[in-house]
């Protein structure tokens, strides 16, 4: 059986790239990352994700993005809240990690070649994304044109690593219905860039009003909010 | 003054990019990794070459690559002693880090585009290089033309991100040669795989041999091996 390598956040998209990566009969490997990141709740998110979908192994990679700074998810800058779809849809917002999907997946690249895996899965989403440009098709392409002439295999030839992003193209509401089809349980995963001490959702940041559209469109109840009601 | 972001080892090649950056008149933010190197003593060369170079800040990161294995440089595998120069050029040596460049190059960008740089030096060589995949020229580019995607002003336009690699194309003895025209004090830097507690090179390795071949090119002296000598 193939393996795979996932990148795993612990939010709504990470969770259902890792469920569409085992449909598709890859044995996965997670990874997720203490970066510094405020909403570093999400890792007990990602800890629990990996352990019910039953990952082969699932390491935390420790780095520490604050030292760099620039961004609302590192820095003591407020995360804003209560915009528009629009509005988040204009610039790349303050949320924006510099250079964030780059170092993970360096990490992930150098598993993946100790691993022997050809493949790794990660979740971006250039629909519903918030302006970060490191969630585009262009981006993804070149990083995979990048990792395949970096690596041992670039040199020694053998088969191709391939960066697979299969919700690039889906609405929040379309990556929701096919990980509720594949049986991922969203009230293990959290999405919020600001959440309580808890874990709940602040309910306004972008993240959390795009997950709430998702849910919205397909007349669903996040069962993540439901689980914080009934607390 | 235009700013560049350094990657300094702390060896022979990144103190000679350092110093042909200075002489291009950037601006110097150097960025070192204590990544689970064996020979981390690099790092205490790496200190000293900073700060005699009077670089505007020196931060060294954390990462722990041995997570991952796979190399003789992190791992518990034998660094390989007295091998000629032609037997280190056929395919890839067991002192490769998978994915390393990658990775030091992604931390590299996260900082350069908070500090709102646009030039990254780094010291690889492709002919005296030791069959490392990341060292190539086509591992440069395609990095670069990722790096100009991943980052904010992949989308807002403006200055383009340059990888500077002034050595790519050098033997070690021109290296040599052009470090000690800019002043760069040799006997600051450690090349060595596989060093003594107190940072004395093994003379064996193919990093000490191919530093040897260097200075015997020149018919010159190391001066840190004679530095060694004299303590």
């Amino acid at each position: 059986m193939a393996s795979a390598v996932v990148l795993l956040s612990g939010g709504l998209d990470s969770a259902t790239a890792l469920a569409i990566a085992q449909s598709e009969g890859f044995d996965v490997f997670a990874i997720s990352f203490r970066y510094g990141q405020r909403h570093k709740i999400e890792l007990e998110s990602a800890r629990r994700v990996a352990e019910r979908m039953r990952v082969l192994k699932h390491i935390v990679v420790d780095i520490d993005l604050r030292q760099f700074g620039g961004s609302a998810l590192t820095d003591e800058i407020a995360v804003p809240k209560g915009r528009t779809v629009s509005a988040m849809a204009e610039g790349v917002p303050i949320t924006y990690v510099p250079a964030r999907n780059t170092v993970f997946l360096s990490f992930a690249l150098a598993w993946s070649e100790t691993l022997g895996s050809k493949d790794i899965f990660l979740g971006v989403n250039a629909l519903d994304y918030s302006g970060y440009p490191d969630c585009r098709p262009e981006f993804i392409e070149a990083y995979e044109r990048m990792a395949n002439l970096a690596t041992k295999a670039g040199i020694e030839g053998g088969q191709r690593l391939k960066l697979h992003t299969p919700l690039i193209n889906f609405t929040k509401a379309q990556i929701i219905a096919r990980g509720a089809e594949l049986g991922v349980d969203y009230s293990m995963t959290s999405s919020c860039y600001d959440p309580s001490a808890t874990g709940a959702p602040c309910g306004s940041c972008d993240s959390c009003l795009l997950r709430q559209k998702g849910f919205a469109e397909l007349k669903r109840l996040d069962p993540l909010v439901e689980r914080f009601k009934a607390a």
